[in-house]
């Protein structure tokens, strides 16, 4: 059985948590919080020398940090990573965009506003610029297709819907990206799905 | 042929090259100056609406941004892509680390200080202490192996190496990081290996 430490209220950790139940996989949560830098403790830090959730321990010990390095392994051979070469690229190329143009400025608007609290912190306003540019390039995407890679719901999905689905509470208006509230309610379609609860 | 939209300063972009040579591949090169804003305008916003480089083409057209998407594409079936599961999880792994933990702190200070020679940036002091804690994580993988992903050189080291092998231009000391450094030497003695000239 796999584990997986995690936040409830996180993003990153919700993309694991969404794909095991999607799967059909059994797994044990452990819960860390890191707003009480429970990710910075010495035994945290043995498990992930980079202090940062989520982390999946597979049963025989082995720890794999990075959500969507988890989400590539534990999707290889199912339905939700594409079997050929150029489409996995694709997979990839919108996993690492979500790392790099997405995440930062959507979750971390998300964070500010939502769990600190805090409207008038100084780098929000960057933050949701850069925010909106990464909704715009989504919209673009799925203006012209149903899903992110080969019209099919993969791990690119999965990880883009994470924090996507929670825009809101970042103070994202998706009023004029209706392709992707489209997209956002056919994610949710999907069987065993679930929503990030917080 | 493949071409690559790249500027040779940059350390995503050299990391297709170093890939590339490495592999015997040949390739055209063609230079993008994002300080120009050659990545903003119309016609390269067709080709990769994210407005980012590098960018692959392959010969029939297809398009692939996301430096450590395009090494993933490229080292497949190579001797730089190791072909077991839990090492290709792990490989990923270092690659998302790359790009959320390594690259926004040491590469954006290399921007910072080398080419905009701005050293009193207001956020330099954070993305300084943050580059310093990447390479915290890099020693202590290094201090037990030769290579960060299952004692072969893969693209896991490559991607790491781009930012890394110059991280002094952006005001890093890595004396204190001789893993780091002897790291770097045997990345260096790899066959085919050329440096980031810049």
């Amino acid at each position: 059985m796999y584990t997986v430490y995690g936040m409830s209220s996180s993003g990153n950790c919700y993309k694991v948590k969404l794909l095991l139940t999607q799967l059909g996989e059994r797994f044990e949560w452990i819960e860390v919080d890191t707003l009480k830098k429970e990710t910075r403790t010495p035994e945290f830090l043995k498990l992930n020398p980079n202090g940062k959730i989520p982390l999946l321990r597979l049963e025989d010990g082995r720890l794999l940090p990075e959500s969507n390095a988890i989400l590539c392994y534990l999707a290889e051979g199912s339905a939700y990573q594409p079997q050929d070469r150029w489409s996995r690229a694709e997979v990839l190329q919108w996993l690492f965009w979500e790392q790099y143009s997405h995440e930062p400025y959507i979750a971390t608007a998300r964070f500010i506003r939502h769990f600190l609290k805090n409207p008038d912190e100084p780098t929000l306003a960057q933050k949701t610029e850069r925010g909106y540019q990464a909704l715009a390039v989504m919209e673009e995407r799925l203006s012209k297709r149903t899903f992110f890679v080969c019209e099919t719901y993969t791990i690119a999905d999965m990880s883009l819907y994470a924090y996507t689905h929670v825009a809101e509470q970042g103070g994202f208006d998706l009023a004029r990206f209706g392709a992707v509230r489209t997209w956002l309610a056919r994610v949710a379609a999907q069987p065993r799905h679930l929503p990030l609860r917080w």
